[in-house]
């Protein structure tokens, strides 16, 4: 059975994933942005947005690691789109334009149900209503093997580690100071679910932690 | 005026600078101690406990600054000794045996009044009763123009920080869970506070972060 991976997480120094008031503009919240920072410049980033170029060192290793070995993902809504409540229409189609960069079924969760939305380059979105085990187990089942991408955001990766289902956690560490937001540790007892350090590795412009099961 | 510094203040990765169940045996509480692995190694360190060896890299160079230009101290009272209520007697002369590292005025945050304590090595604590704001003045004025070093614990730092009176901050972030225990961010907007991180460097067991005011 494939694992379940968190990859590529960005946090700031003081553990937020994401800043304050997250809106449109600020998907990530006030600042927020400034923890992707290390991101950006890599190769892995760059070939995402069709460009050639890119840094090719210690953080860009991360970055493409996260991509690798990867049959499914799951998504909290939020990180789909911005739309709340209900959906009203098939109309919102994601962030990502008509070929996204996941390229294997998304398992969105969420309390309403949509059709399957299928897109350009084997990426399929399913709407999971029934719960966060549900869309784990669907997304084993799609991944073949494989392992699956818990990409986020902050609030759906904490349901997984608290019932212990994250596998394997991928923490990149930005010496930023974001002061509140979401915050990834708080209230939630890493060591008393299992989870230590397995590896720690300074790059260029962040700090790479890999969490996994004592 | 001389600044108020906080100087090597061990942190795990999710943010606590001590462990959970903290007692005599484990001043730190659980694993607390892990998070100064990288302390120990260090020739500052080693020269503290009277060893002539220890590492002379990045880790020592960031301890052994947090000595320098040092004219008095401020730490609360569990970290001068595990006795909590009103002083019994006056047995109780800190954890550091007849000459305490601190060669400067001591400033012991306490809701009980006791003597000033003199010790060899120019080490005199006194007990200040009257809150935070009169310690770090107290201290001022004895440190004749040089800075003060505010050493903890948690609690007392976050104190002096949530008042914005922390000048400069030096963390010694380990790759390390502690799951639980004393966090130094939790509910502390150090964004809006004024904080913001100044200086960034990897060491060898330990990721060196400088905050100060904005």
């Amino acid at each position: 059975m494939g694992r379940l991976r968190v990859e590529s997480l960005s946090l700031s120094l003081d553990g937020f994933g994401a800043g304050p008031n997250q809106d449109l503009k600020n998907p990530l919240g006030l600042n927020g942005l400034s923890i992707m920072e290390w991101f950006f410049p890599t190769h892995t980033f760059n070939k995402m947005i069709g460009k050639p170029d890119g840094t090719t060192g210690i953080d860009n290793k991360f970055a493409s690691r996260g991509f690798e070995g990867i049959g499914a993902n799951i998504m909290g809504r939020n990180m789909f789109g911005p739309i709340r409540g209900p959906w009203k229409d098939e109309e919102w189609k994601g962030w990502w334009g008509p070929n996204p960069p996941y390229h294997s079924p998304v398992f969105v969760l969420t309390h309403h149900t949509r059709k399957p939305l299928e897109l350009e380059g084997g990426n399929i979105f399913y709407f999971v209503t029934d719960g966060i085990e549900s869309a784990l187990k669907q997304a084993q089942k799609a991944a073949g093997g494989k392992d699956i991408r818990l990409n986020g955001g902050i609030s759906v990766i904490r349901q997984y580690l608290s019932k212990g289902l994250v596998d394997y956690m991928h923490l990149a560490v930005s010496p930023k100071l974001l002061g509140a937001g979401e915050n990834l540790f708080a209230g939630l007892d890493l060591v008393k679910l299992g989870y230590s350090v397995k590896e720690n590795v300074f790059g260029e412009n962040a700090t790479h932690v890999i969490l996994g099961k004592s």
